[in-house]
């Protein structure tokens, strides 16, 4: 036994993983022409959550042995091939984002914090071997595709183009290891109002038996390999319990709804009002809209704001005490998605709702505060990015 | 609050999710000849892990609203369109499963405990929502296409061809829901011995910072999430301690190597020679070489066998005190990978090997053992599943 390795070793290596290889630029960025543009829908069209995808897509190539990153392309949206032995069908290498972009009241096109989904992906990409790529070059491609697709927003009250971007190892090889070739894709999707009839308050499902993410494990980066398994609880709280999502705990703390971050706004056993949502401890993903309503309510100073654990029988103690003003779910498709109950060991819980809007008077603040700052009616605001004139 | 639901509730669910769709049969198997045959390698070739694919798969097609499973199909190994916006790409919905054909001592074609490997398919398949399959009717499937292909398999010692079953969830769409459309695939590889010079043996990198795999998680199952994540692990042990794999701890429990069952054969606290290796509590998988082992070991009843948990200072303990008699990585690719050390917080810890070897003598008796009946040396064993004469 002896010791072999010193700090200025682990420094170096990092180093090395992190240095800059050649990024891919907006400058050098390629636009083929679509040969077949689609018809677009009509004025009223009723869109469902990614029911229709766009006519042009971005793609960026990497392959480490000639060169790193390729130019950036934009190119008709189509299937590709791949080989039954690419090692993202076979290993999950693989992980995306999920964003959007607005026509604000003034009639431009805007993206809502891009700089953060593209920080995170970077961090999912490290986890995963994948290349760091510059986040402001990514920024800059993305808004030359929504751009080009412009056309495609609806141009009506909470709709919006969904924006998915998403990078899949390229690789052809059944053994586990380093990523040589890669692909970053961005789709687009327009999409109407995520509650078109108004909030439909959700019922969660505690699964006592599944635990989604866990300290020193993966549960903040957005990769894959988070989402697939997950659906056999959903499906499990639906088919037992009518529930809608699952609602993640470990070790009885709460920790996520669905794919969403989650949101208690009550009067904590202090007697003060406070809104509290689980820390980013790595099993939470660092939501953007997580961080926009932290930021929102901090600023607004009228409760206590807490990042801080609590466990699944404080929430039920305080539904028992009727001390629970409000509890939502908090992500990209939705901004805000009410909580009406949730079921835990076969006891339902009832979190109280509005009868008639289906959502709390916060939650209510909060997608409006959210949705004034990407349509524009809040002028100038740091979070809402000006791609173009529509 | 009130209970709402009942035990008979929770077995009405469960039957539905297990009742018996119509299953894929061989009887209904569909042959397309390829247009192109490869040419094989000279009897000399040096086989890498996956480096040459044959020239047919099996290939079949799952969709939930037009009749389920469709009939299987034997066709070219070739790649195939995939949308941008595929579920497998975005949420990681796939598994897959490695096992081996053997051309035997006395001239035929067998595989190795097949049963085994669909058995734990179809439990991935289920926490994937993929739907449940035949194994027997798999086996069958799979019998076809080896027996079409039996000339890829390499008449040469210790060579195999290695089979890749693989799932896939083939919806197209950017919500995460139930699986409606998947695909079940199997391509062929022809693989020389793992270790062509005699074992080469590893050492191996205890991150304390990453944990694999989580009591109430998936790291039972042969899913994609698990492997994508734990390059970041193996990179930084190779960067920082020139390390071969990782070693797998939680909450100092030793649990896995690299992707590999681990086993250690010492004396023990008690003074007893023991085989011990981390019992299957739901983070570990339930390896086909891990239960051949254990079978095989018990069967010759000469040292005290456990499925039991150990901490890696118990490990450490017995380093140091000279109780180590071998160590081993055990998995399809290899058989048994031999250990000859292992750093932990930046200490090197020496496990012993037979320097002229590269493994220890129980390392060497299993290899044989188990190759001895994948070879056809031992006769008759149920173990070996003949498919066809050469």
């Amino acid at each position: 036994m002896q010791i072999i390795e010193c700090l200025q070793l682990q420094v170096l290596a990092f180093k090395q993983y992190n240095s800059p290889s050649k990024h891919f630029q907006k400058k050098d960025l390629v636009i083929h022409k679509a040969q077949h543009l689609k018809e677009k829908p009509q004025k009223d069209f009723a869109y469902t959550f990614g029911g229709i995808s766009t006519d042009y897509m971005l793609d960026i190539d990497y392959d480490a042995d000639n060169g790193g990153w390729k130019n950036p392309v934009i190119k008709a949206n189509e299937p590709f091939m791949l080989d039954p032995a690419n090692a993202t069908l076979q290993y999950s290498i693989e992980c995306f984002e999920g964003m959007k972009a607005y026509i604000t009241v003034d009639k431009k096109v805007a993206l809502f914090r891009p700089d953060m989904n593209f920080k995170r992906m970077n961090t999912s990409h490290k986890q995963l071997g994948l290349p760091a790529f510059d986040g402001d070059q990514m920024t800059e491609c993305l808004k030359e595709l929504v751009k080009i697709e412009k056309d495609w927003i609806p141009d009506r009250p909470m709709h919006s183009l969904y924006i998915r971007p998403t990078s899949i190892c390229m690789d052809n090889k059944l053994g586990l290891s380093s990523v040589k070739k890669c692909k970053t894709f961005v789709v687009l999707c327009p999409v109407g109002p995520y509650y078109p009839r108004g909030f439909q308050p959700v019922k969660l499902y505690c699964d006592t038996q599944i635990v989604r993410a866990w300290p020193q494990g993966f549960g903040d980066k957005k990769i894959g390999g988070n989402y697939a398994p997950a659906l056999k609880t959903q499906r499990k709280g639906h088919e037992l319990h009518g529930a809608d999502q699952a609602l993640w705990l470990l070790h009885d703390y709460v920790t996520e709804v669905g794919t969403m971050n989650f949101f208690v706004f009550w009067k904590n056993e202090q007697g003060e009002d406070e809104l509290i949502t689980p820390p980013l401890d790595g099993t939470i993903l660092p939501g953007v809209t997580r961080d926009s309503i932290l930021t929102i309510c901090r600023n607004k100073n009228q409760f206590k704001v807490s990042e801080k654990p609590f466990k699944i029988q404080e929430l039920m103690k305080a539904c028992t005490e009727k001390r629970v003003y409000e509890a939502f779910g908090a992500g990209t498709a939705a901004i805000v998605s009410p909580v009406k109950q949730f079921v835990y060991d076969n006891v339902n819980y009832e979190i109280p709702i509005d009868a008639q809007s289906g959502a709390g008077k916060l939650t209510h603040e909060i997608l409006q505060t959210i949705t004034d700052i990407q349509y524009g009616r809040t002028k100038g605001h740091q979070w809402n990015i000006e791609v173009c004139n529509i």
